[in-house]
């Protein structure tokens, strides 16, 4: 898997390519050569040399830049429908918890996240921001798969499978950093759990390696209206006031949730410019709130899109997250142009590249970057008529419609079948874990 | 296509019967004898005379009553992604209305609507309350294509490729309905289109008929929070009062949208058993509000799904306004457990059988009823693992996990192929209108 992959040619109805915004070409063709963009010309435009490469011919399909999942717990996917409809409190205290405590080890993470980046991949998401225990075991699993992952190192008082205290949480989470610097698919990132769970010295300690190792902290934050009145009452102050006073804002800080966000704390976000994670379904179905979106974007917020993870959703589709994201913007502010599908599709590309840092590398398809390619069939009767292809995108199509997902100029799915994956292998992993856990229930 | 369908079995992993609620029974068959389900019963215990019949074996699937999508304009489809993003007064006064006036003839409505009616028995509706221009086309195409429907008799004030004047709409509906009134597939409602379309004589006249033929009215409702501010100022009083005035609370009412209800009109719902339709993928997209269900079902009231066109959709995947009415729900009531999985079911089948007043031949796969059944394919590594199959139906799955749907005893399709359309023809035809439509824009 680490062989450099074959030039390439795609040829495609339509292919979008994010930067600049909105554009359409027909009937045009991408160029790659060992793993990255180098070329994207009408196909009639195409010379010999280009002729001759591995082609691929996408004559009905939308091919975009891979989504981004800004916010996941690959592992999780384990949990799927193990409990739903509960109250937040019931949910966490006497399902999810316990049964984490109980289950969760390596392989149960190395098996949940093979699980999660197999239903990624086939859902068009070339790249995740996933934070779990055990991230050297993400890791590994990612690398596997070739699929692209910004590692969080997890952070939190509580003992548990992977670390004891929150010093333990960072020395493990540096060694982790040691054995992935230098890898071409995985970063890391530090993930201290939220302000609930980590120390003031907890934070001190992931600042200080975070800026030392010029790498992201990735953190829940206002998830729910309680967090942030708890935090108040107990604390005298929101928890965004304390990660601030912390000094967590000089550092390059992602955001999760943000469902309560005052006016002052839009303008510190925009001005220091703090990166959100927008998961709506997650948010919808566990009742935390609403994200104002719209109010961030228009104050130069920059703001991407999280599934989290599958017990809270229950799938990895970042596209439903797109639909769900514009939908709900335009109902909560009485505005039917609140984020248009482009701007939906940018959340769930670009915006996710500059969340993890990487814009420079994906979340577009431009010459230079990366070869991180997805494409929709769009000749289902379901599609027709097609006057606007990104419109039919982000309001028509799920993730179900991809046919095809290259990262890093590797092709891991073709005509909706994996190139790497042995899926009845996985299959029975997962199967095993279901009695486990299910006859737990 | 009038031939009796064969005496069938099919053999199901799960089977959720919709009534009694929240039930699963795992390997079990369903017999039925003349488009009618005559036993439901263990795999195991199916006797020699029902294991000759014509046998469908679904291994890893979950099967299900057929949905019923209680509100959509089919013909409409032929505007999917036409206009998106709009403040609504112009999407409808630049866009769908004078592209309306333009194209809407009876050609019109037989493409658009066999257009929605093939992605609908795709996605596993298998009875539609449509309501567009046209009736006698629509319901043509219904037959045609062993679709089951509730068709609107469209009464509007406004001159139109059908009809001129209320009267006319009103003449030309009560011939109709003498043409379908003995089809076992379709059935008739008067559809006045909204209380700011329809003068006080014709609501009178469609009541007048509505009671003498005991069939149903179906009627947009307060579907924005404008329209009952401006018919306040107008007529001093809200469109439901207005409504109630005029004696429609008598007649079997479908009210469609409802974002907009004050205590009062909870109460009057609820005791005149008012049903509702709602459409919450539409309301976001149009920023037209969003429908209290949560307290509509406290109270009592029976509420359904629909699509509405797909202009503000952009599809008519019943599924995910399933998942949409939950997640919404519950974010805005601040609850999680409000608008369960199950619930989100019933609302998405036995809830709209009751809407159109046909709860006692569909809306549940019980004996004695019509043999309206749908089923997913749960194999994909995507529905792993499985602990409960309706969270998993309700929370992961969208309507192309669909592999079979049968109509009334009949298989329409099979292995996600269809039995009786002829796809080429029917995408020639949708690329036509698409040509000469989007020449316009």
């Amino acid at each position: 898997m680490s062989v450099a992959p074959a030039n390439h040619v795609i040829n495609a109805r339509w292919i979008v390519p994010i930067v600049p915004k909105g554009i359409v070409l027909e009937h045009h063709s991408i160029v790659i050569e060992a793993g990255h963009i180098i070329k994207i010309l009408p196909t009639g435009d195409l010379d010999k040399k280009y002729r001759s490469y591995q082609t691929t011919n996408l004559p009905d399909h939308l091919v975009t830049a891979g989504f981004i999942n800004a916010h996941v717990h690959s592992a999780m996917t384990l949990f799927r429908g193990y409990a739903d409809d509960l109250p937040l409190s019931e949910w966490l205290n006497n399902y999810i918890w316990p049964a984490e405590a109980k289950f969760v080890n390596r392989e149960f993470v190395r098996d949940g996240t093979s699980l999660a980046v197999a239903e990624m991949i086939a859902g068009g998401t070339t790249c995740a921001a996933d934070t779990y225990f055990f991230p050297e075991a993400i890791a590994e699993v990612c690398e596997e798969n070739h699929f692209r992952a910004q590692v969080g190192i997890p952070v939190i008082q509580f003992s548990n499978a992977w670390a004891d205290s929150e010093e333990e949480h960072l020395t493990k989470g540096l060694e982790f950093f040691e054995n992935i610097k230098t890898s071409s698919l995985i970063s890391a990132a530090f993930s201290p759990h939220a302000p609930y769970t980590v120390s003031d010295d907890g934070f001190r300690q992931v600042l200080k390696h975070a800026i030392n190792l010029d790498i992201p902290i990735h953190l829940h934050l206002h998830e729910t209206k309680q967090e942030v009145e708890t935090a108040s009452t107990q604390n005298n102050r929101r928890p965004y006031t304390r990660i601030q006073e912390l000094g967590l804002l000089n550092a390059h800080l992602q955001t999760v949730h943000m469902t309560e966000i005052n006016d002052e704390e839009v303008q510190s976000l925009s001005k220091h410019q703090i990166h959100v994670a927008h998961c709506p379904e997650s948010n919808m179905k566990l009742a935390s709130g609403i994200c104002p979106i719209n109010t961030l974007i228009e104050n130069g917020v920059n703001v991407a899109l999280g599934t989290d993870g599958a017990a809270s959703n229950n799938n990895l589709d970042i596209l439903a997250e797109a639909r769900a994201a514009a939908f709900l913007s335009k109902v909560i502010t009485n505005s039917p142009t609140a984020i248009t599908a482009e701007d939906a599709l940018s959340m769930a590309t670009i915006n996710g590249a500059r969340l993890l840092g990487l814009d420079n590398k994906i979340g577009s398809l431009e010459i230079g970057k990366r070869a991180d390619i997805i494409a929709f069939d769009f000749s289902g009767i379901n599609f027709q008529p097609i006057y606007n292809p990104i419109s039919q995108l982000i309001y028509t199509a799920n993730g179900q419609h991809v046919t095809h997902t290259w990262i890093n100029g590797t092709c891991v799915y073709r005509n909706k079948l994996y190139t790497q994956i042995d899926l009845t292998d996985l299959k029975e992993r997962v199967e095993n874990w279901r009695k486990k856990i299910g006859g737990h229930l």
